[in-house]
């Protein structure tokens, strides 16, 4: 079977597919990547309030009609069940299925919300010197509290990237352009401080070592609402898998210049 | 009475006790300032979005808690209700009042929306050579179409400033800058291309001329959600009055700080 592809739209063909399962890293460089997360009508409020007051972690580029899985962002229609490599699915809190279709668990009163994902801006940060690995990020749990809104409370999960010393100015000047890519980092350093007591064990991704003379960045992370969502109250959850995006048919220059 | 201010809060509080009610165009240099919007909890989660679909015209900066009259911005609180110095009351569609004070009209389902202001790179446009008149800027309806959420729809309200043809590249610099400001102009040069028809004749405000050799620059306006709300359903409406503003304790380099 041909798994080619060269733009978002034959990748998102092929996923779903479903030929193509894997993590979004590395490839198509350039192109806006997005976190999932779907909840019932019921929280739709309290999560798109939460977004607003936590734009770092969770920097909002679209929501759903209610019900309806076709979201649309600037001109471009996506099939948010069955366009992302793989989910996970979560009923009354408990996480329930990691498949690769959310076609049987879509509901009438479903509303899905696409986060920008740090993998925005890999391509950006590699031009200028600062090459990111193609594996999906380390991704961690944090102990930097969200701002809280109804039952939607948590911590920060975040995404490290170790940058050499000298170029970690530039790597937060490269990442404050890309709002949509979570903007500048949240921490750069000692892991403890923000929670983390063993980088080489991250909670998702691929640990890519530390190298002498490098310091780990740490950017906020659109998993986060796979934390603060579950035990909100709500029937049901549906989110990306860690590392498997939504991958947008604009560019990140592009949505950058969205909102200004 | 003694009516001298030196901070927002000190302005705030001679608002509050009615001492004060003018616009608040050229005081308070570099303060961000903010336009407000107060819709029925059944609106809420449409207006919500709206500003989320429309960031040029509505730049989300806080949102109440429901039926609270005191709004919380990073560690701030102002009551809505007094603290700008004048307000405009629709009841079901019909504007019924321009008061200083909402108190008599606040309900319990009332959700107050802070929106950012274009006073607020005014400042920063006069420290780069482009000097802004301090009285009110001229407001126009356009004919740009606002992205409509549900019975929420209808066309951006821009403010103009006029800007010496040679500066007007720095001057939209300067503006992206500032996405809580309305960010960088919607439209530069004929006011009929965006649908005004006599440029001297604002719909608020006040006309400052556009002497020879100068540009007509328009950014989005924070009087939109006066356009768009008042007929889209809801029982009532409370907003600001165009260029009477909420001054906030935060300054506009912190507030652009605080979503990159």
């Amino acid at each position: 079977m041909n798994t080619a592809f060269s733009t978002p739209a034959e990748l998102r063909a092929l996923i779903a597919s479903g030929v193509w399962a894997k993590p979004t890293s590395g490839i198509l460089d350039d192109y806006q990547q997005a976190n999932l997360a779907v909840v019932p009508q019921a929280q739709a409020y309290d999560f798109l309030l939460f977004c607003h007051r936590n734009p770092k972690a969770c920097p909002l580029l679209a929501v759903s009609d209610i019900g309806n899985p076709m979201i649309e962002f600037h001109g471009s229609v996506m099939d948010v069940r069955c366009m992302i490599p793989r989910y996970r699915v979560w009923k009354k809190g408990e996480l329930v299925a990691e498949p690769t279709d959310l076609g049987e668990f879509w509901q009438e009163d479903s509303v899905a919300f696409l986060l920008g994902c740090s993998h925005t801006f890999d391509a950006p940060l590699g031009r200028a010197g600062i090459p990111v690995s193609p594996e999906a990020p380390a991704v961690y749990y944090t102990n930097i509290a969200c701002t809280s809104v109804g039952n939607i409370k948590g911590n920060m999960v975040v995404s490290m990237r170790p940058v050499e010393a000298s170029k970690v100015p530039l790597a937060m000047n490269i990442t404050a352009r890309y709002p949509s890519g979570h903007g500048a980092p949240v921490h750069v350093g000692d892991p403890a401080v923000i929670g983390i007591s063993d980088i080489s064990k991250p909670d998702f991704g691929v640990f890519p070592g530390v190298p002498e003379g490098y310091v780990p960045v740490y950017w906020a992370c659109g998993v986060t609402p796979q934390v603060v969502l579950p035990n909100s109250g709500g029937d049901y959850l549906f989110t990306h898998y860690a590392g498997h995006m939504m991958v947008m048919d604009h560019t990140v220059d592009e949505v950058a210049g969205f909102s200004v």
